[in-house]
């Protein structure tokens, strides 16, 4: 059994009632709001990146963030800021819980307690609360970071651009459903063939499992690099470097896994 | 049967030896590469948007965009233009065909043609050629924009984000399967509940059997505006449009679609 | 006499209101504000650049754009774009004339008709008319990129770092003035040690005096590349190139300098 | 006599080896110089600025920024990200001092004992100490916020754009001067008709000596908003909401003053 005691803190950030700003008065050209969208991810990843935190761009209206050791005070200079210099405002939720997936409720929860996203009345929440210091230890994030073993051989200098892209959304929907269904884990693919999962302590027969059942569901053959730390950041170096570590000795499994009992 | 005479030209765009340049000489920082990756796709957006082209983040290290009426020396300044600015330099295939599956398949054989995507030594091909302005037309471009039926209220305020996600992504795997396995057409995912396709020309009763298809899939209900045009742009807004029109009306297909034989 | 039959067209772009807006409801971070505009500025430099023009950020709230060839639709575009992605917007007023200082003085003169630049009504204003395209000519645009001899070994290896400054301050606001008051000239400074000028036809006699004052004013000693072209660009990469033969030849004039008669 | 206590930190950010990069292999196109630039600088302002500190642009490949309560490692934070984003790296040197001048002396003197900033060996210098935490005091930073009196009304909307940006330019060089020759400030043109000084604690007859001097040499009449604080945000900001009160009170000079003895 896997039992986490992680404490993952998760900001949930939402953009205020985007849905009908993007087609007010009419809609707006989907160029203008792509640049929008992926600039205004830019600036959250490195607002929280340089403190240590990751952030996911998900659906981009909706964006996900593990902001372990990022306090209140930042959550809402970082609201500013989008204020001052983007045409749209952003509602933070702020999560914790056991598992990744519970923080996230929570951080939701904090949202959806405040109004919809589409209510024009709803701007610049701020709720929900950071980790108490004392709380806070050295292996509260755990950052599973998976790759395909040679996609770039078998797809991309193979298939067509497309065919190899269905490949590997495929590949990520059948681990995304794994990890959360049974693992309360939350998996984002951030380009190319990567996949980062926010992830409770895993033993290392789970990560076997789960890649085997991706292996069935969508043929396609992965590895991953588990790291554990007290920020986002520590965590996700180190599954990075355990990721290396697969790749040298062609191994599938490597870091900071649970030992099983 | 769906008989089309499109005029799609692809380009796709590859970043070049990408995956060993992050990793080198050590793992880069993921936050880093995260807001790298998405302000290129920014400017490329920026580029091609202002020349009423699309272009889409697909994998970030390999993008898609459709670039009908923008030449090559138009490519050619985008790849100085990104060689000056940033650390990481781009290859382009520009390709052409009577459907967008097709096209992406020429333009992606351009460039494996020149090399693997990690040959060190492969650095900014530009191979391809555009359409002859005397070839084009004023429907060579069909854009299929689709969202969502009511998914702020049935999934974002209602599930925790990460859950929303899954069932968005579930029926985004769906549509992007029933669109290219069976309709040569490439959908991508854009943000929010909302699903952009290049497609041929297709029948009314095409597009309601697909969107029955990710009903019985994945349980989503989804509706659908459909726009032709000279260029991106052009078909863009007008499918912006027409799925205004299925907002308005509650309807769930309007736009360009083919008269069925 | 320096006799010029250039045909410049001067785009000035103003910020809507933005005074006003700095401080409203209550000052807004310094820090956010620089960000903002300096990021504005970028995105003209690209949209722009990459039409062969060329903007200057003068004092950021106004800017200065050279813009032979880009027509009326471009200017609509970016100011759209430019809406969609900010929290301010720009208006533009597009000039022509014989020589740089009348050509913005047209194009200032239509954005002043149309109201105050703190005139919180006036938004978005698209005045003046681009140059017809068979007015236009090979050598339209005269640019002159000037820099210091030996900055960094002078100054910036040698002095603290705002002395260095206050040098390249003083030699600007000389050169500024002397390619102004008497010879039409727009001059900008661009960063480093660098400052471009969009000039009429000048004759070497006349760089010659210009860069003899700015050494006796400012106690600098400059050297000058000048290009002539149908676009920004064009000109601007033949100044480059002819700036590189005075390094390699340690010359003070180089370029497409007139004839005196 | 003006006796300062200001424990100012300032960095100085110099771009390495930038000039002959500019230019290598050949001269590289200035709208994409322009564009790198202006965002670099805006990824600096974001980075010290939601930091609490302040960054100058100044010549781009020298910028000054303080950055009292600021790390050394967030100082190599941010040369890491810059590094894994942008084609060129910054060296950092930080100094510190009884007054702003002598602070950036300190700065650039690390730097300058490192090598040259056209050395093509010396890259991402990293030297300097920062104040420790007990020498810190709520005072340490004084910012002083100047603004030309009706600008609009005077220049922007009565004269064309580049003879009100000339106006605006010799005001600067004037009050740059004044600031730094007499009284050890570093002043900096912002944009508008805006300047930003950081400044030793300076007596209400000094500021008002300054500004009589620029209306003396430059016939310009400014008014200032002076604020202290333990960081430059909270010292910018108090000087902000001094300049306010000039602005409602018709007053010259408002805020944190020193009382003469």
């Amino acid at each position: 059994m896997d039992v986490s005691v992680t404490n993952a803190q998760v900001t949930l950030v939402q953009l205020d009632n985007y849905g009908p700003w993007t087609v007010t008065p009419e809609p707006r050209r989907e160029a203008d709001l792509q640049t929008m969208q992926s600039r205004l991810y830019a600036d959250l990843s490195q607002f929280f990146g340089t403190r240590d935190g990751y952030v996911f761009f998900t659906r981009f209206d909706n964006m996900i963030a593990v902001t372990n050791g990022i306090d209140r005070a930042a959550h809402a200079r970082l609201q500013e800021s989008l204020r001052n210099r983007y045409p749209v405002t952003v509602s933070l939720g702020i999560g914790a819980g056991a598992n990744p997936a519970d923080a996230l409720v929570d951080a939701t929860a904090h949202l959806q307690a405040a109004g919809s996203a589409q209510d024009a009345e709803r701007r610049e929440v701020l709720a929900g609360d950071p980790l108490d210091d004392d709380e806070r230890t050295d292996d509260d994030v755990h950052i599973a970071h998976f790759d395909v073993n040679d996609a770039t051989g078998k797809y991309t200098d193979e298939l067509d651009a497309f065919s190899t892209f269905v490949r590997i959304e495929q590949g990520y929907a059948s681990l995304m459903r794994a990890l959360h269904d049974d693992h309360d884990g939350l998996a984002f693919f951030v380009g190319g063939d990567n996949v980062i999962a926010l992830v409770p302590e895993l033993a290392r027969e789970t990560y076997e499992a789960v890649i085997e059942r991706v292996r069935e569901e969508a043929d396609m053959s992965l590895k991953v690099g588990v790291g554990a730390g007290r920020t986002a950041t520590d965590a996700g170096m180190a599954a990075k470097h355990a990721l290396e570590v697969c790749r040298e000795d062609a191994t599938t499994v490597e870091g900071d896994v649970a030992i099983r009992n």
